[in-house]
């Protein structure tokens, strides 16, 4: 590669795993800096002068620190185009980020309800109201993909793009949510589809 | 225009209105179809037949039907080039990108926890705790925004771009939050000027 090199910002398992496998999938150099989510680090001074979200991912770019990851995923897709990881007719390209936005701003939303309900409010039996809805909601979520979106093999058919490490992302949560992935047949070959991919092995390692 | 036209389903006040803007500033040839929200219309057959969500923005385009807020926006910039409604380099994008996200995916989603309670919880009185926060998450969103985001006069500096709809309509919300815009100088004067544009004029009439 003669582009410089990026750095990306990732707690394992959170939403920036998807970004993580994007850069292995388009050969980026870069360096990943892992963030301790226990001890809070995300919420350090040091992390607050990179992306002051305190969130991952946050990927520092030459000219500057990108965050959200459909914008992140959208961005490797261009930067390295040769990789082939998102269409490039304005349709295809379209298609791509309403799933991609619709995983972040729906599903990704409706799983942080469980281990984030204390952004939503601040009474502990409000919290725990919002906890007991997540697997009915992820569960709707996942129906919807599994019947409207995952054609297959991957999620836009026959070429692989940026909305597969993303949804296999955030597939991964369903077992913590209390959700059985079993149910969605598409989604589930999906997953072990993508486990199976050495540059889904590469960032998982 | 020698381009097909397009069909936008919108209700107004909502997030669809940001599309509705950037089609109109991009001088594009659509029809805009309004569902009523107050008799459930976004429920009705025949629209999720459109839009199996159940939600707008819907945009119906001779390729295909295409929904989330952020995917519709960066389509119209890159659909009508000549509008200049984006930045076309990789960084640019994804800065834009960025801000449309994090609109969709937190500040729109802390302003529906009042409206929409019921998504994330059965309970009434969990609903309640949720409706509590919204202004104090709100009031946290746009502090973000004016400190990080607006150095003005559009939320990238000197290029307008499809985020100054998006940045107006959500900052619309505001008031039914029960947050005063006022505090936010730089929103404020944003919002007044996005309401002097005419094509603004032209979506809202
Ligand atoms: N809309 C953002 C959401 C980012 C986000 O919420 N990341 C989570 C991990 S999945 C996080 O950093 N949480 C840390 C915290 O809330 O303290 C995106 O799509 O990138
Ligand atoms: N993530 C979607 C959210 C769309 C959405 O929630 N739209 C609202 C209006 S702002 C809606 O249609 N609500 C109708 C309902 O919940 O029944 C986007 O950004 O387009």
């Amino acid at each position: 590669m003669t582009q410089e090199s990026l750095t990306l910002y990732y707690a394992p398992g959170s939403c920036a795993q998807a970004v993580h496998i994007a850069l292995e999938e388009a050969n980026a150099r870069y360096e990943a800096k892992r963030l301790d989510f226990a001890s809070q680090q995300q919420r350090s001074p040091e992390y607050l002068a990179i992306n002051p979200k305190g969130r991952v991912p946050a990927l520092v770019t030459q000219e500057g620190v990108l965050t959200e990851a459909p914008a992140l995923l959208a961005y490797i897709a261009q930067r390295y185009a040769d990789a082939k990881l998102a269409p490039t007719d304005a349709f295809g390209f379209a298609r791509m980020q309403e799933f991609n936005n619709y995983l972040a701003s729906t599903v990704h939303v409706n799983h942080a309800h469980r281990p984030r309900a204390v952004r939503w409010a601040d009474e502990p039996e409000a919290q725990a109201a919002m906890q007991r809805k997540v697997p009915a909601n992820m569960t709707d979520n996942f129906t919807y993909i599994e019947k409207q979106y995952l054609n297959g093999p991957w999620v836009l058919g026959d070429q692989y793009s940026v909305c597969d490490p993303y949804l296999f992302t955030v597939a991964g949560w369903l077992k913590s949510d209390g959700v059985d992935i079993a149910q969605f047949p598409k989604v589930n070959d999906h997953f072990k589809r993508m486990s199976e991919r050495e540059a889904v092995k590469r960032a998982l390692a």
